[in-house]
């Protein structure tokens, strides 16, 4: 009767992605992802995203592959734009600082980039060796807040970094969550084309951990910045096991087609309660508005969830986060509960 | 008939790892390893190190939790010191260098570091503001080459430590095979008690991957060092299971047991054939030396393993590793296949 | 006729300051600021400071002392907040990031830091892992835009420093025109005992180049991170000599009121002449707003200014610096040739 | 009758530098290097290396010059080959590694990197992920013990360095006196020829401070790297004339020659003395073995130098070193009171 919202990666993995681990836990192979199981995952990427010639890497978190590969791709003065409440602005501990790298923020209303805030960003830099150069967009989609970008939006941003001359990373943490949902028109090959580098996030779609990173156009020694930020796993083969199981036959769509359609079922659920939704989410984060009261009291009923941000002295903004492992009856359960708050 | 010797993470996880994970797959739990699992296993850490004021924290992979650690330790003018075969210096790609920091590396011919080495280091030194001043001792039990530290000489270690102000960092990616080694007479006390901090590895001893990182003294603020360089698991709790589940009933010693026992008659069965071994090795590593051609036969039969080094024009020295997962009719079937050569 | 007020860096050094550098060019010394020259500046400075415990040291530039101090003040995972005007979040192209600091900036009209726009700045950050530990408080005196802080303001934002655990740090490279302006009424032991570190810029006011760098508490092992940066001059004392040069008599604060003086007749002068000045600034620079063509008369005159940022379409702010060196007749010059305009 | 045989920056600078920096006193210019004086010296540095599309930048020190170069070369998993004895092995406070380098080390006999040296640190990494990749070779002429390179030698270097893919950089802080040598047969000409980049130094030879890179190839956004690590002189016309008046008739080599003489008069009155010179330098920098109550002697008289090391329990090595400033009287004092001795 209670449950915790607090975030997509509250549990292990998917079955299928257990079983996999299990039914190939006694194979041996070489370390560090060069194994089969790694070529045939990136072979299935490469394919799912019609770019033959894109490197697929396998690293173990976001902020890990975040990092690693922004530094990959910048110069030591040259610098990130990102929405203010981008996650490496804000929830990554200045891992992108801490690689020597400046991360230029501007404010965004729904948390998604446009190409004129990537130029009010350039505006404000005057291209000599005295300021930093903004040299790459970072872009997450789903946001931070649950929205996602259409592909004219993805069209538009390529096009004033290729003016720029910008390179576009997206950030696919939740990626599955976004290609999914409703609002959404982008597909994996859009993303190939479109973009210098995305991720494919497992960690919060069923995998026990693992983000492939897709570069259309391959980084020369990329693995060398993976091992020397020590994001290269010993058993690489276990992402491959795990992606291989996700990407098949469509699993990794079908789990994030899951927790959106139950993060929708909430969303609606507590509207039609007259609880108000500020941002409108069409993913697997939803951050609703509630009296402060009724926070504590779905709190004393056993449900969790992160508090987002106070919105006045009497009114909090929740964060609710559904995921492949959530159960109907989780969402069902907190809207009776909620309805009799 | 063939298997592969070459390293000790080629397979998987140990069966009763992999079925805590199955077992516990669905718990929902906070992330990032604040939950009870990993709670549960560290206490059971300091338990088992009689160091109850420890901190222990879990990361993901040997190089990761050595250059994390290294710079938690360090401020940026100051050094390491370690054996010119240790792994931080010869196998990171860098990566204490790429968080400011020199390695000051010193010949030894068995890969253990002795007060004498440090205090060469020390010597070149001048303790002025126009060199690096060295601050940690950095060791591996067993070492990269197979040796295993005696209580007598880590005491001695220590006592220089404290002598010059340097931190003693000890690396046990294969601590499981040091403190089973026949030549081992330090325990896990021990090593809190003469170090100021230590890993217990899991990776190379039955888990899926991770890295137990013990603090006798807590670092203040290490989370956010772990956090800043992507060393932060999200589903945390994958790590606590595992070590929970490995440091049950001795399991984890048990594992690097049979692992040396494998060795060790590998060991012996090739130099009753004749070949030599220049180092000394009690532990899972071996480094026999054979004739050129007699390798090459070994590899068409099938047989994995690295080349260490060349020796002469006409012979190699190779390193085989057993583990946890290795088969006894492996090394049997090895030794026979040998013999045949 | 013509004359550049592009900035307080444009001529060399005080005679007085060339006279003493030629004075003491044969002594011989030890190097890298260890010699009697430089401990006598520091001397000079303790006690004008008031301040007979803090270490000085004399580095060569602003950019330099800035970055080389903060990383020297914070831990890995600490950030600085600033001002969004602070020149280290604007003109040192992110050299505080290069050394893997976060730089968490607010919005300031008058280019000062208040303890509101510190607390909102903290008030975004949740104290976990997950997110930098701002640490240290970056505010210059004069600001970048002119304006300079009161007793009343340094003294409030000890008090908020104090009370969230944040290093005060104030970069003076205009610090003589900030304490010799008329909204001054902060004095040299004022600074020593509001802030955890300071500097007096020699570079704008006189000297050849060089930043007095006062740290009331010391903090251990600054030279190191002097050296590994290359901030430690091999003559040092030729920072020394203009120290002590500059420090004597008060030539220091005369050659700063001269350069006040001389920017407030160019104020008045231009407001005269109906010119507005959106910030009002007491010091040395100036940002008058000119219809764009007024501002292209002047240049074809050849006057030098900077072009700071364009206020409409037929609008301009520019920038006017006036030095120590700035001869009277350039500013009348300069006010008659703009009435003629 | 005393005099400081410490290091050739005791001094100031040479009159002639002296004056062109007092004769151009308050010219206007703008800063950071972009001003005709800094234009015209490297202009005639272009002219004097027969390089006509090399960039000439102008830095403060050694230790600066160094780490901004290096690093600006690198990717971030590059890493170094020097002699042991290198300055940025030993003398710069890990300012190499502060950037992320790795610094690899090997034995030198006489200070000088060979082919066979530069191979043998090749032949010990392995060209993939797990280690970093040497790719610049870091030689110094004259070197840290006071050699000097040979055409020959460079040129050898240079093939080997082709042959492996590595840049050539060479740090020139006594280039003067190499160049002078009686052993020298190389020219400017053939530095720019045969190096990726190369240092003329102005702090050992006359100037107040400063250094001078020669890229043959410019590296593109090289002041990017200079502005981040606080390596441009706010007035950076300063530098210009500086090594305008140095380069002016050769007064540059003049005064390395008058260096040069003096040390070679200082060995050979020793060695006529019958003290050994274990390394032979054709050079300024001279180390002779003295008995340490010889040592201890002079120092009473009041001559002062650095120990380089103790050789026994009754012998020291010690530096002597001369510059342009170097009196003759001072050597022949010298020479008089250790006949005395």
């Amino acid at each position: 009767m209670s449950y915790s919202f607090r975030n997509d990666y509250s549990e292990g993995a998917h079955p299928a992605v257990l079983q996999a681990l299990t039914d190939t836990n006694r194979e041996q192979t070489v370390g560090y992802g060069m194994d089969p199981r790694c070529a045939a995952a990136a072979d299935t990427i490469r394919g799912l995203c019609h770019a033959p010639e894109a490197a697929v890497h396998f690293l173990i978190g976001g902020t890990q592959v975040n990092f690693v590969t922004i530094d990959a791709f910048l110069q030591s003065y040259e610098a990130v734009i990102a929405a203010a409440t981008g996650h490496i602005a804000v929830h990554e501990t200045g891992a992108v600082e801490a690689t020597g790298h400046k991360v230029c923020t501007v404010e965004s209303p729904d948390g998604k980039l446009t190409p004129a805030m990537i130029e009010s960003v350039l505006a404000g830099h005057n291209g000599t060796e005295h300021m930093v150069l903004p040299r790459l967009a970072y872009i997450s989609d789903t946001t931070e807040i649950g929205t996602v970008y259409t592909k004219a939006e993805l069209t538009a941003l390529r096009r004033c970094c290729d003016e720029h001359g910008l390179y576009l990373y997206l950030d696919g943490a939740r990626l599955g969550c976004a290609l999914t949902s409703l609002e959404n028109d982008l597909t994996l090959p859009d993303l190939a084309a479109l973009t210098d580098g995305f991720t494919i996030g497992g960690t919060k779609n069923g995998a026990l951990f693992g983000e492939a990173l897709v570069l259309p156009r391959p980084l020369p020694h990329y693995r060398w910045h993976m091992k020397q930020r020590g994001a290269v796993l010993a058993k690489g083969r276990l992402l491959g096991v795990q992606f291989q199981t996700l990407l098949k036959d469509g699993l990794y769509f079908d789990l994030a087609r899951h927790a959106n359609a139950l993060a929708l079922r909430l969303r609606d659920g507590m509207a039609a309660l007259g609880y108000p939704f500020p941002v409108a989410s069409p993913s697997n984060q939803q951050f609703p508005v509630l009296p402060n009261e009724t926070v504590e009291r779905l709190q004393r009923l056993g449900y969790e969830f992160e508090i987002d941000h106070p919105v006045d002295g009497d009114h909090t903004c929740i964060r609710l986060v559904t995921s492949w492992a959530t159960p109907e009856t989780a969402v069902e359960d907190f809207l009776r509960d909620l309805a009799g708050c």
